[in-house]
């Protein structure tokens, strides 16, 4: 059945038929992510308000052998959200309500619409706070999607750490609830953490329950300038290595440095720099701060700054945070196209550099970011869509960066998810258990209705 | 095809025939586990001394419809091991390398029969520690396998979070590869997650990639005693909403410290009490402390002890290392039955008080042990397993204490996992996700041969 001959069941199926809808500009809102991967339009966008209209959507659509992306703010960097085979985009913006907060539980329960800004807002007042930090301002849903992390990974643990359990609509309209309110469990096979990480192939997330953390007492930041990327990533390790408590270790290389410098009017020192943040009681973090300043030090570190000032510490951050930012604004009308391997921490040095050379050789400009105490690190470049070279010549690099990062028992994507982008890699990184993968997709959306063309390699 | 008429076959898959036993005393010593549930004998023990055999074996009894059972030392407290249904069972303790330790990674390779105290012997050397400490020398393989926590899971996470990457042998004899060396990916569905924690129902785990982590500069402990149970628990939500890094939170109640202090003739004040650690730089630890003490003594503590010394800190811990040894000394002969449900953490007092009063309305003494950080807390009890009576009586106060948790969201098993003991209360908790739980196991296995009667409800 195609699309714009059910327009009229879909709309029955709501309570308001206002949301289901094929107005060209939301479907072109609903046609792209952030990055350069090449839009398609869905057929029809429907904006469902609860869990039964999900399930009443998704049943139909599987009786129909259409297609159903679920779109929380497309924010996603590999094509995710894109509806390759067309059919319906299912907007979850409008599942928004913070359900349940227990702070003496500490933990949440939210709808999948709920942003991560939404929910620190709401948490503050309690003091507590969500700490996983992607950057884009994403719903919690698609976070769970595709297991985000970022800066604060390194502390507490990437998403699937974060969510206790889920509603899920199956692609044959059932609901499941998966975990609950315990931190732990070991009650049966861990099907939370299966659909953490599975990108709307194998249903549609419609609650998630997630854990959140007192907020310090104290936070500091403190920025470590180092000669070259191997004494930065020597130093990142014996931090990790120390025992102590280290809240993000971000490492931003001298070129993207440069960048900011730019941008921004900034001067900072244009050399590798580690960006570290501590967060606990106030004496505690102090001592942290001269425990860390003697580490980097022994490795080689140059300038130790450290802030205590919560709007000195923001301004620290800031060189890190705007360096995608500073990179896309010397290339107006470009996308982006960013890296995400992770390498086993050791080898992170070595990946940093390479992937630089790997630019530098075809006269690349680019940003280049690493989670350090993760081994997750991000190479973006500006691309020209409309332009075929442009994009090989990038991917290029990003396949030279992904080998890089196997030969190494490392991933093809850390947080970002496979989406399109990284479909093809997934043989080479998983071999053997990709059927296994593949045979559990067809175990749970046997019609292949879930956001088909993607994770899953054809 | 029975096992007795395979054994020549069987014999044949090995590089040594010897691994194929049917020696009575190995094949009682792998009839049960430690605690109440009836044993029952395997048909043959298999010593496998590397991955191929491993296949070979499992390849061979899934081509015959032989039960196979995974083994490591045997002290799972669900029956986990015992091959109720015969077989062959796989004993995995002559697979106990260590294959690599990657310090600068913060990573290990191991075969699935390393035990934990092996593993911290070998890392000891490098500065690093393995946090996952369930009580028993447990095989790490058996600690995936169930998804082991125990003390230190308040902060370092359960098995689930320190597991990167699996080598298993499918039911077919197919062997996969799950995970990786990176400390974290978003690559494809999380099989790595979906075996730990399947207890050899899915396949058999033949080698484990672990995270590690630095032992802290400096450890300490302390000891805080409290009029009642919910005086403690709040204290313990203080501690944790505090945003400080606590290394352990362990509650022991009241009656369980009298049976320490009869076993080990020692004189701790027999009320309510905490035991905390806390590890980092020694200046950042004495801060922690100064701050727990100002939190305990305003949810109204009555004695808070600490202690830097190492000695002097494992002293400290003595009563609750000793509280399920105290209680199976004082009754020679019986099995113990344990409790293991994890709740919202709010309600952890609460469910010590009920589970308390369940056992006092009996007439049945036991422990009661809580990891307050996790909301997870076993009662225990000694049971007369020749006595349907008294196993009747002691499954009652079980369900009782799981009707407790399932209906505040909790779970059954917080880390022990399913086994045979809590299959009978997965549909309550998991409802219609268990249908999803039962066919990824047709999928796997489709024979069934992998510990049968074990996890999914029949």
């Amino acid at each position: 059945m195609n699309v714009s001959g059910a327009i009229h069941d879909l709309r029955a199926l709501l309570a308001d038929p206002d949301r289901v809808t094929v107005n060209e500009t939301i479907l072109e809102h609903h046609s792209h992510d952030l990055t350069y991967h090449a839009p398609h339009l869905p057929e029809a966008v429907v904006f469902p308000t609860d869990t039964q209209e999900v399930s009443r959507i998704v049943r139909f659509a599987n009786e129909n052998g259409i297609p159903v992306v679920p779109f929380g703010v497309g924010s996603s960097l590999e094509g995710h959200v894109i509806p390759v085979r067309g059919g319906i985009t299912l907007d979850l913006s409008r599942m928004n309500q913070i359900l349940e907060i227990r702070p003496q539980d500490f933990l949440v329960r939210v709808q999948p619409g709920v942003t991560r800004s939404q929910l620190n807002q709401a948490l503050r007042r309690h003091g507590l706070f969500f700490p996983v930090d992607p950057g884009a301002d994403a719903t919690l849903g698609g976070m769970a999607a595709t297991n985000a992390s970022g800066t604060n990974a390194v502390r507490y643990g990437a998403m699937r750490g974060q969510v206790l359990g889920l509603e899920v609509v199956l692609p044959d309209g059932r609901i499941i609830h998966t975990g609950g309110l315990s931190v732990k469990s070991s009650a049966g096979y861990y099907l939370t953490g299966l659909f953490v990480g599975s990108e709307g192939t194998l249903g549609v997330i419609t609650e998630v329950i997630l854990r959140v953390y007192g907020i310090p007492e104290h936070t500091a930041a403190a920025r470590a300038v180092f000669p070259d990327v191997e004494s930065a990533g020597r130093a990142a390790v014996a931090l990790i290595g120390s025992g102590m408590t280290v809240g993000r270790v971000e490492l931003v290389d001298a070129k993207t440095i440069v960048a900011v410098n730019r941008f921004k009017g900034t001067d900072y020192l244009e050399s590798p720099t580690l960006f570290l943040e501590f967060g606990g009681g106030r004496k505690a973090v102090e001592e942290d701060i001269r425990l860390a300043e003697e580490l980097v030090n022994s490795e080689g570190c140059q300038t130790f700054v450290y802030e205590h000032d919560p709007e000195a510490v923001a301004k620290l951050w800031e060189a890190r945070h705007h360096a995608a930012l500073a990179l896309m604004a010397m290339a107006p009308g470009k996308k982006m196209m960013t890296t995400d391997v992770c390498v086993p921490i050791s080898h992170l040095p070595g990946a940093l550099h390479a992937a630089r050379e790997l630019m530098e050789t075809r006269g690349m400009d680019g940003f280049i970011l690493g989670h350090v105490g993760d081994g997750n690190y991000h190479a973006g470049f500006a691309v020209d869509a409309d332009n075929p070279e442009d994009i090989a010549r990038a991917e290029e690099v990003n396949a030279a960066i992904v080998r890089y990062a196997l030969e190494r028992g490392g991933t093809c994507t850390g947080e970002h998810g496979v989406g399109m982008g990284k479909r093809k890699y997934l043989p080479e990184e998983h071999g053997e258990a990709v059927e296994l993968m593949r045979g559990i997709k067809a175990l749970i959306d046997p019609k292949g209705i879930m956001n088909p063309g993607k994770v899953i390699p054809d």
